[in-house]
């Protein structure tokens, strides 16, 4: 690229200055922003937030002004150059868990340690004994051996009972035999596999004297601890580009009659005995059952956060953005800035509203699950004290509040996914051609989180779980035997007044618009009871009904949730009231507008009329949009994200966008550093300038 | 990579294979895909397609092993150096133009010489007058000077009003002093400007005198002819990568007070005469008119195309892929074909519907395009030939027709774009985890394809000038001095029986159900007009009910189009029985589904009733999922894709799906060239290995 000219660096954009005009948004709201973070997060997350930045962006690889512009290949190099620097920051600074998460966070994108620090420590610690603790688990903390966790196959996303990859039991030397016997058994998508582990926890059926006993781990060493070349009988890979999640090496690896000692199968909860050759049968296969729970509710809980990246971006530059005058408007008038037009604020400010529900629900939700393990944890101690002596109201209670968070997490963890995917795009069109340039921020991050709608669940599959919870609560109840919990007590509310009707008063009780909400969940799962218990119709001939179904329940706890957070005392004690009583517009708003868009539901359901929906749209949202409109710059403010992590041209704190885009148009991007021959009958292609002033040229 | 050993070349995937799979797939129907083929598209223009595909699979050049690979500056060249190519064989093979078309739907990738081919040349020949074409297009129409059509400004996209960059007559020399005041003037997002174009045809405000005069074209050179550098006073440069379309080099462009000759101002329409430096207006704005409901229903019919690639790699997969085995089959079923969910089946089988529907939608709008234009071409001659004798009658209806053309092809470009580009992101959800992988086909495709959402009238914007053109006709008709047509008469007839309610059978009538639809339109224009007109709501506040009400309006027009195809003579020569009755069932299912996703519409109009689309839903459409099925495969064969344009592993028509995504990944993945030390205290990062198989490692 040749110099830029002085008269470009004298340019500025046309008067109101984005800094001008954001700062004047800015100025029309009194929530006390600082107060409202610390609610969201508590000023402790915050300070470290501030601490991790600081040593981030002190270090020259956690750079990220090439980020956009990087190949597959230099991607890859950069980010394993970063996960290798942010394990040196990690012993340097004597991080905790948290403070390495955040700094991942801080860096905002995946990287090739990422599974090793997560699913492969994570299975070693919960399936090892520590026996094998001490020979995996040791090395793997200290970066002595980088693994991952290979589970998916190449014919098999996620159904685990269909893996194809063997472990023969040989007795004679004690020993199990890994193979993959077709090409469908490559293992596949696997985390940190492509180039970066030596090692990997295998999935694969066990046989033991020619009979199958399901899937268990195994642990593989796949590479040379020096040479880092792949073993005799391994061929392993890269599986190739993604739609995102380039930085990562999702791997494939197929194994050719491997040989693995007893000691690599993880034998905490089940085994192989080596003398007797007998299979030995897990003891408590619930914990898993937690852990997956556990996976599911980070994901709500963090879908709230990275919705907000995208709503923050959008409504900042809605805020700076002005085209086209208004209609009604004199002729003169300036142009409109973006955010005061009905049909942003229609698409933006219901995303804000999400962003808030979905975070508090995922705070809900890791509370509960918090609550139940420490309660399972002391009836556990409390039956192997006893010996048996924990009476069994107190265990039935445990694990169906276990089964009602699976069946939870399961739904929400859909639904908040779902919203988040699809409102990031949302946001991004939202910000007209620009938000097509991967200087908007919200591409890259929207193409990286994508993955999220399909793995630890496929978010449409997951519905089928919440159904058959349902289905089981229902049924209960009807049989008078059910637990006492929130599911079971809004059926058997709807239930007492099904006859009589509902008439909520959404408009004006904020607890009937709650109660509305549970009526249509009710309703639902009653009529699917009926189509499958009464009707006998086939499962399969009801999916798309236990879709609707799931959603619908899940919608409710949203609400719910939100809901519960506006009655709470911290609440009261940490916001001032106009911040609070913009949380109340919001948790309407997000409400609201959820049941105008299932507005069929909630009127077949009987739960309200068609008036009262057609009243909701046209009276109650759009007059919510007003009043939020104000508040909403200051709102996203709240969600904290640094510049550096949001690295958006259009998202810029300061409202200096155009300036940004334009610089790193003119000054980072790599393709200008290319002069080229325009006509179409020379040979001579390109000629790449290697300095930064370009004047060769061919 | 090293060499892939024998045993892993020994392995198949676990039977039933692909090939088998999609075999008796197609053996469910009797179709006659060739036949279907030909009534979609001409059997003329399938055998362009062969005889083109032979001559660019023939060429190294396009050759697109690397296309999932390669990094922005990578694919730039390639695309560039195919653009090349494809200019010679053009000339080489004396292509007319439809036939250079082809060959870039079959390449399917954004190329540097698009805005050149395309804008440039159609802006000098529409809007120059000979002096200039001899001047400007005679060497562009021979790639001796290559041009872009700069347009959009950093700060302004679709307002053309608002455009800041100015083109100042300087009477003294007779020159235009082009020149960017502002960074916000730059041009920005000019397709071919980036590093490719050495000519521009700029839009920018005339000024005569110290008074504007609105935006007018330029033509300018930005770059030396013989060094490609960029000329005094220019800054030019590529705006940076984007979330797709990185073949093509968007571009940026200031101006310095840059002096080019009074011939450079495009002067078909409007000009400065020299002598006197007075402005000269311009004779017919209404071609331009023109020109933009052309483009757009160009898109239209794509978008029937466009979804299709999607519709086809999914449906190809769903019925190769298997997975879970069936709730109520017994323990030892196999795995399930993916194509027998009906949640799959729910997701897939309206969006296949989709496709012939814009289709043929797309089809009737070029039509009735080409119609008027004959009609007005000859009303001109006669206007011409009478000196103004052509009856008033006649030109009011001319162009009466020319305003329902535009504001029916505004409605439905944007109603296409988003539905090919919401459903294209449908389909690879649909594929699980796989669909995630370049290797899919449908991402990059996806992401090219995103900004048709976005450009030619953004989505949202577009659907104003709907709802302007339908109260304005509503109007009319209140007044009874509307034109006949289509729009007026649906109107008029929802006036007559709206007292009496329309008792729609939609479940037993095709005709009542493209009735329905008509009905809801035109009870959300009189809606909208009441609140206009009555209430004097402000134009804002009701952005979102227009939104609504060109969405309801162009579903209508879609089926409406599929229904009269259903009733055309042409079908009934071309198709046998068995096709025509599942098309039948395609216009019934894209109907009735849309009906339901849009239910509170349908009955709060009293279109239907509420247990008319109760039963929509849970038998009409679950029916017709069930009945279309069988013939999913052969509907999307009749697409006619070759395997070289979908360049897609789980599109392939052959079904060896596994076999492909094994083959690019573990033979064609350039970042298996790469041996790391995946230890985080090392320095040493990484070694590539440049020859195929690699051996070196640190």
């Amino acid at each position: 690229m040749s110099p830029t000219p002085q008269w470009v660096k004298n340019l500025k954009p046309t008067p109101p200055q984005g800094t001008d005009l954001i700062q004047s948004e800015r100025d029309k709201s009194k929530i006390n922003v600082e107060k409202l973070s610390n609610f969201l997060f508590t000023k402790e997350v915050l300070e470290r937030q501030d601490r991790v930045l600081a040593i981030l962006q002190a270090e020259k690889v956690f750079d990220k002004s090439q980020n956009y512009f990087d190949g597959r290949v230099d991607k890859f190099k950069t980010a394993l150059a970063r996960a290798k620097r942010m394990r040196q920051l990690q012993v340097k600074h004597k991080w905790t868990q948290e403070e390495y998460l955040m700094a991942n966070e801080l860096v905002s994108e995946p990287g090739p340690y990422g599974l090793h620090a997560s699913m492969y420590l994570t299975t070693l610690r919960g399936q090892g004994t520590p026996e094998q603790q001490k020979l995996f688990l040791e090395p793997a903390e200290n970066y002595k051996a980088i693994g991952c966790y290979a589970q998916t196959e190449l014919g098999h996303g996620s159904n685990v009972r269909g893996l194809e990859t063997i472990a023969t039991w040989n007795p004679e030397d004690k020993t199990f035999i890994l193979h993959s016997p077709a090409l469908t058994a490559s293992k596949w998508w696997i985390g940190s596999l492509g180039r970066t582990a030596n090692h990997a926890v295998v999935m694969a059926q066990l046989i033991i004297g020619g009979k199958p006993y399901g899937p268990h781990p195994f642990v593989c060493q796949i590479r040379d601890m020096k040479t880092h070349e792949p073993l005799e009988g391994i061929h392993v890979g890269d599986i190739g580009p993604k739609f995102g999640y380039n930085t990562m090496d999702n791997g494939f690896l197929l194994l050719n009659k491997v040989k693995i000692p007893h000691v690599n199968m993880l034998a905490r909860f089940s085994s192989v005995d080596p003398e007797t050759n007998k299979y030995v049968k897990p003891s408590s296969p619930s914990l898993i059952y937690g852990t997956l729970t556990w996976v599911r509710s980070t994901i709500v809980l963090q879908s709230g956060g990275v919705l907000a990246r995208g709503v923050t971006i959008a409504t900042r530059y809605a805020s700076v953005r002005r085209q086209f005058s208004d209609r009604d408007a004199p002729a003169d008038a300036g142009e409109n800035q973006v955010l005061d037009y009905q049909m942003v604020q229609y698409r933006l400010l219901p995303l804000l509203a999400a962003t808030f529900a979905l975070h508090f629900t995922g705070k809900a939700m890791m509370g509960l699950y918090q609550d139940n393990q420490k309660r399972m944890n002391s009836d556990a101690g409390q039956a192997s004290n006893t010996s048996r002596g924990a009476g069994p109201e107190e265990t039935h209670s445990g694990s169906d509040l276990l089964a009602d968070l699976h069946a939870t997490s399961c739904g929400l963890k859909a639904l908040g996914s779902t919203t988040a995917v699809d409102g990031l795009e949302m946001c991004r069109r939202a910000c007209g051609g620009h938000g097509y340039s991967s200087f908007s921020g919200i591409g890259s991050w929207y193409a990286d989180y994508l993955p999220t709608a399909t793995w630890e669940g496929d978010n449409y599959m997951l519905t089928q779980q919440v159904a058959r919870y349902l289905l089981k609560s229902a049924r209960a109840v009807l049989k008078g035997d059910a637990p006492n919990n929130d599911t079971t007590r809004i059926f058997t509310t709807f239930l007492q007044k099904q006859d009589m009707g509902a008439a909520h008063d959404i408009l004006g009780s904020d607890s009937d618009l709650v109660a509305a909400f549970a009526w249509r969940t009710s309703f639902l799962t009653f009529e699917a009871l009926k189509h499958r218990d009464v009707e006998k119709n086939s499962w399969n001939s009801l999916l798309v009904d236990f879709w609707r179904l799931s959603t619908a329940h899940s919608q409710y706890l949203v609400v719910k949730n939100f809901y519960d957070v506006l009655q709470s005392e911290s609440l009261r004690y940490e916001l001032d009231s106009e911040t609070i009583g913009v949380l109340h517009k919001l948790f309407r708003l997000y409400a609201l507008d959820t049941l105008e868009k299932g507005a069929s539901e909630f009127y077949s359901s009987s739960a309200v009329t068609v008036r009262q929906i057609q009243l909701a749209r046209t009276k109650s949202v759009m007059k919510l949009l007003e009043e939020i409109r104000p508040h909403a710059l200051r709102l996203v403010d709240a969600w904290h994200f640094p510049d550096w992590q949001l690295d958006s041209s259009l998202g810029r704190k300061d409202g200096k966008v155009y300036e940004d885009m334009f610089y790193r148009a003119s000054e980072l991007n790599p393709l200008n550093g290319l002069t080229i021959d325009p006509y179409p009958d020379n040979d001579v292609l390109v000629k790449r300038d290697e300095t930064a002033n370009f004047k060769s040229k061919l």
